[in-house]
């Protein structure tokens, strides 16, 4: 009888050649380029030009592609500094597979056509959206599930992520381009009822691990650095219009920077320690850059994403100084990066304040940006009252599918959907990751069991 | 009564806390978007057309934003190297506040109008200029000041950047695209004479310093890949027309790869160490770039940027091994970074040449290209040797301006403006400071007191 | 008489030396900016409407040279996590050197008018393609040779890349946008047949090293995450027409995704160890993007990318577990980095993936993307089944090129053009070198003898 770590790891490699195989079949039947993305209908270059032209205003978002998709790996790195680089392996795993099925699933809800997914270099971007969200969830459960697991959690995440989204944005019509409530929100509920579900009688081995973030904060200097390259351009990669990206991003560097001196501001007075860890200041940038995920293409003075930033800087501090630990506690949710205080509050935070700021949009504050930014209102369709209850209520239904999804997930990743009946089994398996979890420290390796 | 440490923690915190109210008072009375930056004025589609054709041209420079503002990133990589990790943090502190300073200043001196000031994506990369100059001055002091004096130095940096800046390139019409005076040269010299203000009696702890350097080398090979990445659209941001950027672009290129080998023939000359650290390779790559800041839109021939780039890139290791033993013990200026030999030096040098390349400037050689470089030259108003005179004069005011700055800043550090009467106290806190500097190993923990 | 250290750190300095000048001579007598990259024809603003906005099309294309010519830089972080960042230092002193002499080579070739080289930033991109053929050249044979070996080795095997690359892709008109041939096949085979010729007798000491490679895993972490964002520009960087890159780019993403779940497939089946080292996942990531060079603008369904990504994926793993060590006992061939199984083998089999889909090359799959992709096939001068000969007759020829380059660059080497005539003074040099070389964990050094 083989050895039980020999069973994961065949678990593992069967697991993911399944799902490979699987996405080839559904991209082989299903997925074709879109027409738009080549010169295709256009043979004679004298009749080229006007296509040309758009091309070539269109460039620069083909350009995004490029730094979009690397906005996952810009979560990596962030997650790196917490969990070390051990969870590394993982994390690109469940990257290099959530774009693809979200890339599919997004395919067959929004550009499916006689038959047929037509993608463009549009659907990576937003592909990559999906894959954010899931690599959010899995910042709470990093270090205490395995690969295996990780890659069940990721299906499900990203479908109901997919799920979300379009509820949201195609049924509702509601406004969130940088995702504070489709992506930081929804990401970390769900990964925190998974967690929820997924706890360990013994808690103790908890507080060892926040000690032993430390010595890899090297990828927190890293990760800060990818986060301010990476994220403004995310926050406003599917604005619909070009020449409405500026004030987006603008008001996500203010943010940025406020929510920098806000971590300045308060982790002097919560700790006693005289020293600043790199790590809380990139808590700091993430949570600037989330709670302007839906208010940033909104807000048409900039000293709003000042504040707003300086408030979702006060966040992370109180947040890790207070509730992590009543959330360990009292309610058994351990939390492993942090996301609920980096990504889940300042996320609804930024709902908020998109909420509060689609009650007070009218067509003298934005001129032209109105049907941009709310197609819908400036139709005349829908009155600022309802869009402003309507963003509302993407928050209410984000939270509710966050925790049923979360809660079903774990509740799949406990019983054994993979490969294992008993679920004392699954325990033991668990065990046998913690263990590995103990080789963290040597840098670089990833338990594959 | 409270402990030294506690008040020094609280008093950062004091001084976070005011700067950012007071910037986001600021912000509130005065900064607005600009409305080019928004297609505001069209609310017609079909009418859009030339706006969205011009913004189309206009999106590149959208993601300069993106990049350049990350510059002052890879500068704080770049000093990591020398200083660990220890002092990123505060370095980050600097740039969030700088940018959010030098965009106000920049602001009340380049875009007032009818008591607003219309900021857009071009602001930010003028704001990130005064924040390298900042980065640059802390460069000089790291580790050696506590963050609330570097918030102080900050502040009266960029002012007086922003300042020497106006003067230089709007009232002189002087050509520095790159910032080879009004970045490099200001911002070492402004920070070298605050650090001989700052100087301290017991100097041999310096030498320790330059030996502690060696572990984090990890970061000066990310470094110099953010410098190589990054500094050439950095050199060719506020170039003004798009079309002439590429040459500053490839021969800000040719610079640094002429520096880079310029250090393998001088180095194995130098030191018998049969080794060769990243650091120095990083140290020639900044100095290639520096040396191109000014003269980098005004060479006509590649070759030149050769040159110039191999003689920047030998100042580093001559400055290093000769001039700054002899700064530190003859005129007790201690450079924790060594800014003077891969700024300062460089910048010299760039703005000599640059004064060289002005005066021989033909509209022979330029053709059109003279009116973007020399707009005053093309337009008759000047002639040849006053541009040269004028491109001179200008390194000489910003070396009177930075040396004046910086000595009365490091009065007002001494003095004791952040809220200590007794300059005795002030020195026992700057004990306090280094016994935090002696935990300096302790990667990725920033001293608060 | 002076030490061999110091003779061969002099005789470093001189051939820099020599290089550089030799470089800036030919810059001088030769190069001059192409002035399509200036408006110089363009006096009269109102006229330049036209050219401004060509310009404004060509702009993504600059934006191109900055992230291209990092991609070198991507090189050598990927390199960094196998041989230390003790050769990073003489690995950014053959990419400084790779891209001015490519530059010439390319312009004596491309652009050589009237008894001028006119270079432009697409030249930049060009060069950057010769100096990653470099780069992956010297991984073979990183930690062996010394820096001025490693000069020698660049200036012949650039020297050849050119002209291979002239010969494929001027002479035959084949279709290697991305380098499956040119750089990736051809880069290997001539580092491997130089360390060939350039075997070492006591061979046990390179099973040691490969034990060496995990401390600096984190390198594997940024390595990865520089591939992901440089790589698929680079793949798509000269390909002629901008409309046509989405595909490639979108094909290279996908390609990349699914070799990394193909290293999850088989990692788990081939080692016992219940971990997997981020350095695998990299192997995976190029190998995936290799694949990718020569068919990606041919692949018109994204699932094909899909699966030629998880071929690619399957060979380092196996390349690493049983041909590595083959080559080496059998064949004497040492190799540093792996480059056989990470650049060599999937550039293959991009080529044969190559051939495959120009023999299938019809004008209903391509419609107007047929003229852009085998501009021949599309004007008639040339049948489907001539241009897939022709395509696999480039990899044959490359292969040939490569392996009669490489033994007679090895021999070079041995000889000691390096200023040394007795071939046992090479030795001991090298020995000396090997014991620079156990210094190798000692990071950001780089031996110099």
């Amino acid at each position: 009888m083989p050895e039980p770590g020999t069973i994961s790891r065949l678990r593992l490699s069967g697991l993911c050649f399944l799902l490979q195989t699987f996405t080839i079949l559904l991209f082989a039947a299903f997925v074709r380029f879109s027409p738009e993305s080549s010169p295709g209908h256009c043979s004679q270059p004298p009749n080229c030009s006007r296509r040309v032209q758009e091309s070539g205003l269109q460039l620069p978002r083909f350009r995004d592609v490029h730094l979009q998709t690397l906005l996952g790996f810009g979560f990596l790195v962030a997650f790196l500094s917490r969990s070390g680089p051990g969870s590394v392996a993982t994390s690109i795993l469940v990257l290099a597979f959530a774009i693809q099925w979200a890339l599919l699933l997004q395919g067959f809800l929004h550009h499916f056509q006689n038959g047929k997914i037509h993608m463009g270099a549009q659907s990576m971007v937003h592909a990559d959206f999906g894959a954010a969200a899931a690599l959010i969830s899995t910042g709470a459960v990093l270090g205490r599930v395995n690969p295996a697991q990780m890659l069940v959690l990721t299906l499900l995440g990203v479908t109901l992520f997919t799920l979300n989204e379009y509820i949201l944005l195609s049924l509702l019509g509601v406004s969130d381009s940088g995702g504070s409530v489709t992506v930081h929100t929804f990401g970390a509920y769900f990964g925190l009822l998974v967690s929820r579900m997924l706890r360990q009688p013994h808690g103790d081995q908890w507080e060892e691990q926040q000690d032993t973030g430390h010595p890899p904060d090297v990828f927190a200097v890293v990760g800060t650095i990818c986060l301010w390259i990476f994220w403004p351009s995310f926050t406003t990669a599917t604005s619909a219009h070009g020449s409405a990206e500026p004030w987006a991003l603008l008001n996500t560097y203010f943010s940025m920077a406020a929510s920098t001196m806000a971590t300045f501001v308060l982790s002097p007075v919560l700790y006693d320690k005289s020293t600043l860890h790199m790590v809380q200041i990139q808590d700091a940038t993430v949570a600037g850059a989330a709670v302007m995920g839906m208010a940033g293409e909104m807000l048409v003075t900039p000293f709003g994403a000042l504040i707003a930033g300086f408030l979702a800087g006060l966040i992370p501090p109180l947040g890790f100084r207070f509730l992590t630990p009543f959330l360990h506690s009292r309610l058994n949710i351990q939390d492993t990066c942090g996301v609920h205080n980096v990504h889940g509050l300042p996320g609804v935070l930024g709902a908020l304040l998109g909420t509060l700021l689609a009650g007070l949009a009218t067509a003298d504050a934005y001129g032209g940006r109105l049907e941009l930014v709310f197609p819908q209102l400036a139709g005349g369709g829908r009155s600022r009252t309802e869009q402003a209850l309507l963003q509302l209520s993407a928050l209410l239904l984000s939270l509710l599918l966050a925790g049923l999804g979360g809660c079903l997930t774990g509740a799949v990743l406990r019983m054994g959907a993979l490969g294992m009946a008993s679920s004392e089994r699954c325990l033991q398996d668990m065990e046998v990751d913690e263990e590995g979890g103990e080789h963290r420290k040597e840098p670089g390796t990833s338990t594959l069991v």
